[in-house]
């Protein structure tokens, strides 16, 4: 046992609407940093909406405290030497301009699709519930939301692949000294878990659990 | 950077009365793990209120609900080689058995003083106001305490001194194989804090400090 803390910890912080890519991404991410053998926590938001935030709703106070339980948490980790992923819609970005400033280890990374795309690929229609007025309160349809201005790393998943996704942020990681090797490692997750491919049918019911876990569970709104 | 994680976790979790002395113990506790270059972090009842409980009230369900919650961070900073220590009233046996299953290295270290001796401690007369029936829900008073059946650790802080409650808990701690050397290497802190001084004017307002932001966050009870 040795006491001292060797590595260094930081915060990977995927940000975006439901069903833009965000939980497929930290997933592959995490699996990545896994296989480096580092110390790694993955926070999804319906996790920490289930462990931390029961009883939240979705005002904007209520968005915000979630937010920033997610990120007193992530601060607590990632200063004890945890590679932390976040993936939470985390619409507003006072929020998560707080997130960053407690962090100060922290790599935003803004997954982007239009709500269009978003929506087409809702297999559970949840966007179509938004639309039609049956879900209030839904992030891109009837709530804001507010788009990084400078993050670390931007990812249009309407023009890029999760592969080539994973990729660059890997060989961010790289660059800020946080991972040693940018290279990417895992590729059997890829091919076997089906998360990746968004448009096959698998990725599409992966796509459409994850995104229905979040708007279930607090990121994106919820049925009123 | 090396990657692998070399240092065992565990979460020490002090429960007991308001006043009772736990984050006095807490505290030596922190400096001692703390001058072992671990990574330590503790978890206080008021602090965790404030950043991931806020709105929550004193019923059982709101109780548990806090110590759940707790117990959560607790396990993600455990299974990551922290050394975590928590103090809080945690007042019910299902809620703490709960968190000992999920963490398992769980050193329970039950801080025992009767509720008249509490009371006498309390400078802030928060006792006071819950035996007048202003504050309610107040833990020993008109809500019970389930005192732990097996903890690892129990302190009887009516008859011993901080001093020696610490050399035992950091022998126990030795013993389990959690910190190499049980010896206590942090004096100064003793003699300068005043926090192992319960007697002494800057330990009753310290502890009372504690004590009272214990209550008035909501381990202990609330003014209605």
């Amino acid at each position: 046992m040795t006491p001292h803390p060797e590595q260094d910890g930081f915060t990977v912080w995927f940000t975006g609407l439901s069903g833009a890519g965000k939980s497929t991404l930290a997933e592959m991410l995490f699996h990545e940093l896994r296989r480096r053998d580092m110390r790694v926590e993955l926070l999804d938001g319906d996790v920490v909406r289930t462990n931390l935030s029961k009883g939240l709703g979705f005002s904007r106070e209520d968005r915000d405290t979630n937010i920033l339980r997610i990120g007193f948490v992530a601060n607590l980790l990632t200063r004890n030497g945890v590679a932390t992923i976040v993936s939470a819609v985390s619409p507003y970005r006072d929020a998560r301009s707080e997130c960053r400033a407690q962090i100060r280890d922290f790599v935003e990374v803004h997954v982007h699709a239009t709500v269009e795309e978003c929506a087409r690929r809702d297999v559970k229609g949840l966007y179509q519930k938004a639309f039609a007025g049956e879900i209030k309160g839904f992030t891109g349809v009837d709530d804001p939301y507010e788009p990084p201005q400078s993050p670390e790393i931007f990812i249009d998943t309407m023009v890029e692949e999760p592969d080539q996704s994973l990729e660059r942020i890997l060989g961010s990681l790289a660059r800020f000294g946080y991972i040693a090797d940018g290279a990417r490692l895992v590729h059997e997750a890829a091919e076997h878990s089906g998360l990746t491919d968004l448009d096959g049918a698998i990725g599409a019911d992966l796509a459409g659990r994850h995104s229905a876990a979040e708007a279930d569970d607090g990121d994106a709104g919820a049925a009123r």
